[in-house]
């Protein structure tokens, strides 16, 4: 049994203040999956392209060892998404989101994934979210992505899934205006209130945050000079998170932290190239460095 | 020899959602002298305050040891400032600025204080900061704090003064707006090249940098459900960390770390009550404890 992924695959347009890539792979399945795949295999896609989706980029998927029987291959577009970043990157214009294949997209899990226990729901649409853990039979980890889009507008499906998801992965924005509090230790345990019994708040440059019932963890960002673009990076802390829970089968409080400490990780690698080529050519060991160096940025050497 | 602390004092009116108060104490030097003084005595202030000042702030003060030598008493009245913080406490409305006997102030170095070897410069006119230093004896360890207001309104002034300063202490803004960089990590690098060894960025509820030369240090923030009064935080967190490094006298890249998360408590504290008050009243086992605390929210324990 294997590490279940559902989400989106697209083809970007990203400006940024550096450069600008067209047709480049993209998505949060995308994503998810080639974070994760350097944990533990097999990672199982769910998700849709158009007859116009690259063979290169479904060999690349392959290669990592990303198991597409639930691609689902349509005729016409794949999901394409156009973004510009401004100078500080942290702030990005839509320029425009064509659903194309996506429009109807219903994801059907293969019979050999329903069993999967680690299921990580990428940033789509709440009801489909559902319906995918409606085929799944007693998974055992639920981690789940959302954004604002969604809070804001199917606020009601929205609810309805939180209460089956066991991670929330949101950023600090989404966190306030979900239950519409300020604080965000407060409004940590609003949400697990709603049924995710462990919340992580992505900070960007702030790092992110791991709020349990017992346990509250604050990991530091990378310090990076030079981000060249941050599409996916949420995506990729998702799939590190997840991978590295499903590779060593351990929901301790600890093991979370350290989980939050390979997902920041992921994403770290993700915004140093364009579109996926940050998390294509990496190894095990390169990841367990720059673990390392993100325990060193917060560590104080205690003689006392 | 002491540790030698200049800047305001203050009567303030405060308004949070929670409360409001009247002619509180308040001002930098009154904060960073109250942090400063549970660490290691004397410490040493310079400031001024009209003839309107309280006697029971300043037994209030002298109960802690602080050194009034330096306190000049004029004719008029001292400096009042209003603030009011809006709901989500980030946000902060000036209601008024009277700088009164402030305005004429001419920091005064009493003799027996010009040897002393650490100083902190509370946020002020970058000028006066720049006149305390002319009247020191060859300081040691010298440390700054300063505003938007500043580097706006007196940069050359204040580009003047970080040739001489050890440590400067900003928030992440203030960081941007000084060398007009978005990135925080070049942003840092470019401040260093202006004269401080070492930078910190207060960051709030997202917690605080540590750069030198040959270290980046994430320092947590503490998860607070109930701020009751923001002001003094960052005056409280230059206290805290100088007092720690005039008390152990140790300026290794481990220490300044110590120091940061012994400023980063002292802030907690000062934000638990209004006005002085949460720094009142402390322990250093209290203070210990809460350093402690801190420490744990970014460790991992580390099995492998």
């Amino acid at each position: 049994m294997g590490l279940l992924i559902v989400g989106s695959l697209a083809l970007d347009t990203v400006i940024t203040p550096f450069d600008k890539v067209e047709g480049a792979l993209g998505g949060s399945a995308t994503y998810i999956s080639l974070a994760a795949s350097y944990f533990s295999g097999p990672v199982e896609l769910v998700g849709v392209v158009g007859n116009d989706f690259p063979d290169e980029y479904v060999r690349m998927l392959e290669d990592h060892g990303v198991d597409l029987e639930g691609l689902q291959k349509e005729e016409g577009k794949t999901f394409r998404w156009g973004g510009k970043y401004h100078y500080d990157l942290n702030v990005r214009d839509t320029l425009f989101t064509d659903l194309n294949v996506f429009e109807k997209f219903d994801p059907v899990i293969p019979e050999k994934f329903k069993k999967s226990k680690y299921v990580c729901l990428g940033n789509i649409d709440p009801t489909l979210q559902l319906k995918v853990l409606e085929q799944m039979i007693e998974p055992q980890l639920v981690v789940c992505d959302t954004m604002n889009y969604w809070i804001e507008g199917k606020k009601e499906e929205l609810l309805q899934l939180l209460k089956r998801v066991d991670v929330l992965i949101i950023n600090d924005s989404e966190t306030r205006l979900l239950v519409q509090e300020p604080n965000l230790i407060k409004a940590s345990k609003m949400i697990m209130d709603l049924g995710p019994q462990t919340l992580i708040i992505k900070k960007g440059e702030h790092g992110a945050m791991l709020f349990t019932d017992e346990t509250i963890f604050s990991a530091p960002a990378y310090p990076m000079e030079m981000i060249y673009d941050p599409t996916g990076a949420g995506d990729s802390f998702a799939g590190g998170f997840t991978g590295y829970l499903f590779k060593t089968r351990d929901l301790s409080p600890n093991n979370l932290k350290s989980a939050v400490i390979y997902g920041s990780s992921m994403a770290s690698f993700c915004v140093e190239k364009f579109s996926t080529k940050g998390l294509e050519e990496l190894s095990y060991l390169q990841i367990q460095d720059r673990y390392r160096e993100f325990l060193n940025i917060s560590r104080i050497d205690e003689t006392e």
